[in-house]
């Protein structure tokens, strides 16, 4: 019995999300699939950093397992799982790692991309890679908003309902807006999120940059702990898990550091 | 009855090509569902500068028909017509030209691009819209075989069977390749190209790029008049009908002009 870690990119578009479920693709579920057949019908269960909802997509998800009988080299692991994979995932990185590695809880930080377009009409070549916004939206305030949600906030007005989590306290580390042609790229690392919780982020800026709200309101809507506040979640297919860290932080990601 | 020329962008990965074909998803079906709507029953068919494969791209395809009724302005047409389009299908641009405007008899040149992607392992993110090599390619062989391509040639050897076109003559004023990331664009642009001819064209110059063939074979290719010799023709999915001209060509796309 050995653990590995692996790191893949996945387009999610044709996922029903990461976690298995019956009768639906999921990422899960072809992973273990793949195992069933390496294992000759050994079932493996598969430990993802975190979910990703239907059509959300992944640049550097992370998974461990634990494979039973022989020790494979790290990467025999990558090359004989990359042959199983479909198209729309592929494993960039395997590692071997000790039994008390643990995708979940060995996180020290998270990094999620939001690519807003602002093409006129939905672009049909960045339809399921970004989320639409044809508004012209104000960078200055969206930026000036952002800065609102760094650091640690009980993030309650930011979380969509079917969570089980009660704590709901989390830490924006960093949290940047680029124009990128038409597009904006938006990223966020915490030390976790909780359930659509940059989703809604995004639906925030997005109204601000486009006037509906004011800068100012992102420190009123923390703290009425109330989801009703936030209102828009910006949709799946623009939402990209983009690493996830297990060593520390590196200090040009930690802008509240920086800030204290 | 007013003729209409519309320039449209289309994503082809879940179209069974251009043509009208029964019980299949097609382009050219789509658009005529939407007028059909618009018309209220009448049938209108429309008419595309070329076909396209199942799977192949366009940026800028170029339709026209003939809209029975009341002349709409062309701007409302645009915004009709995307208004029933799926997401995957886009009119970019809409004019009212004269009876004697065939979209098909009056082009001067066509300019397809096509994108060859160099990752080690197919990019879930690219797998649609580029066909894969990983392996190592010479740009300076491949961009030197591509000059032997341009001018005037009979590009019998260059041509799928399943074409009914006789004179296989064809003219490529401008052929040009780029690295962009780990990415090659190929652009070439001809008065005419005959089935499945620049995705035979790219696969020759991979195998050229790869150390398969010679700079030189793609004369002796040429000479040959035979499908057989070319061998390879790349993936539908790199592929895109890019720019339809119905004007003179741009002297700096002349590349022939220039030489000659």
């Amino acid at each position: 019995m050995q653990r590995y870690k692996l790191i893949l990119a996945y387009d999610g578009t044709l996922f029903h999300g990461f976690q298995k479920q019956p009768n639906q693709r999921t990422i899960q579920g072809v992973i273990e699939d793949a195992l069933l057949k390496m294992t000759k019908g050994k079932h493996v269960i598969v430990h993802g950093s975190g979910r990703t909802d239907a059509g959300v997509h992944a640049k550097g998800q992370v998974i461990h397992f634990d494979y039973p009988g022989n020790v494979i080299p790290a990467k025999n692991m990558l090359l004989a799982l990359n042959a199983l994979m479909p198209r729309d995932i592929i494993f960039l990185d395997s590692e071997l790692v000790n039994d008390d590695f643990h995708v979940q809880y060995s996180t020290k930080a998270k990094w999620y991309r939001y690519i807003i377009n602002q093409s006129r009409f939905t672009d049909p070549f960045r339809r399921n890679y970004t989320g639409h916004c044809p508004y012209k939206l104000d960078m200055l305030k969206m930026k000036k908003a952002a800065t609102y949600l760094l650091g640690k906030h009980d993030f309650t007005s930011f979380a969509a309902s079917g969570g089980q989590i009660v704590d709901k306290v989390r830490t924006i580390f960093y949290i940047n807006l680029e124009q990128n042609g038409d597009e904006i790229v938006l990223d966020v690392i915490g030390d976790g999120f909780l359930y659509n919780m940059v989703r809604i982020i995004t639906g925030l800026l997005i109204d601000i940059g486009h006037g509906q709200k004011d800068v100012e309101d992102v420190e009123k809507i923390i703290l009425a702990k109330d989801r009703q506040k936030a209102r828009n979640t910006a949709p799946a297919s623009g939402l990209y898990l983009y690493h996830v860290f297990y060593d520390d932080l590196p200090k040009k990601y930690n802008l509240i550091a920086k800030r204290d």
